[in-house]
């Protein structure tokens, strides 16, 4: 049993959340105003809330779950609490200024993973769960098939225990890609998965690495 | 039987060069220098020889699989063949200029399949196959299990016949991405693809888009 901080109120926060909570673990979901968050119509009560900096503080392990928009200044608010912990990033860089389909506002040779480990140096960022739809995260074995998720991270450790989050959610493959940087490679997949979902008419699908 | 003319004579033109003749179809390999290719150790007898232009006037359907560096290049040196025809681009905008991992020449809001059809509008270009090795290109049965490809073009009836040389070659789930834009999801997914190649040690692998 773990106590997780899940940084975000969003569906991606509020499903990893309460799944986590429905597993056995303690959860407390980080807002930037707790209170506003709480009177939310149908906010799940369920759901313990606290400032970003308070979750970030009691969990012993961190989720960020908040919109590439806003990821660097949620995480820059919840820093204190951060040092020498394990920070789950499954946020992905989409720009949607322009409409959709979304762009990506880093790619390539930077990623959002490693502006989030460069504005927090003292956690321990591994990229993850990024390349699908919040209740596929959560319920990969709603697809009826075993599917693959990938990990990226500078550290080995955190990425073992990542590893056995993601096995204690349903994830049978899981895929060490290897460090940070590797997670421009899932990010970027975005650019396929927004447009397989417009094709295939529902965001409830997932790869499967075959080899 | 159709006769298809594949551009380019590296292991992407040579596999699928040969896999066409081996399910009966006629096959004309273009290149820049017939002579010289021809005389190449190892260059595979059986596979008819011609310049760009030669063999895009002489095939039904064209197949650009060179390189993304030299991609425009060969689109135009075959362009007066091209006009009205089908051109299966399996490239990849790939830039090695700093080393492994490649970067992508374009993305995010352009791509090579879009320069492309930019370069010879009189083409009907769709965009395939880019998403997997040589191999898995010609014989997707080697996996084992089936996976799944991504078709993406302006021209529905350019789209079915690939549709159908997809199937042909063995390709079970072909997924229909919408316009030719959408090929910037697929070129954008190799920055996932060389990664995993990394990580699993070998590039025979493939996604299958469980849903």
């Amino acid at each position: 049993m773990t106590t997780y901080a899940v940084l975000g109120t969003g569906a991606v926060g509020t499903t990893l959340a309460t799944r986590l909570l429905e597993l056995g673990h303690d959860v407390v979901v980080g807002t930037r105003d707790p209170d506003g968050t709480a009177q939310r119509p149908g906010w799940p009560g369920a759901l313990p809330l606290a400032t970003f900096a308070e979750a970030a503080s009691a969990g012993e392990v961190v989720i960020h779950a908040s919109s590439g928009a806003t990821a660097l200044s949620v995480v820059e608010a919840a820093a204190p609490g951060l040092a020498g912990k394990v920070l789950v990033d499954v946020a992905n860089p989409l720009d949607f200024s322009a409409g959709f389909p979304p762009t990506l506002t880093v790619k390539d040779t930077d990623s959002l993973a490693e502006q989030i480990q460069r504005a927090v140096p003292a956690a321990r960022v591994v990229k993850t769960l990024n390349t699908m739809t919040a209740t596929v995260m959560a319920h990969p074995e709603r697809l009826g098939e075993p599917t693959s998720v990938f990990v990226s991270g500078d550290d080995p450790e955190a990425k073992a225990g990542v590893t056995a989050l993601l096995q204690e959610l349903g994830h049978e493959d899981v895929i060490d890609l290897g460090d940070l940087s590797t997670a421009r490679g899932t990010e970027m997949f975005l650019a396929l998965w927004v447009r397989a979902m417009g094709a295939l008419g529902t965001a409830e699908f997932n790869v499967r690495v075959v080899r």
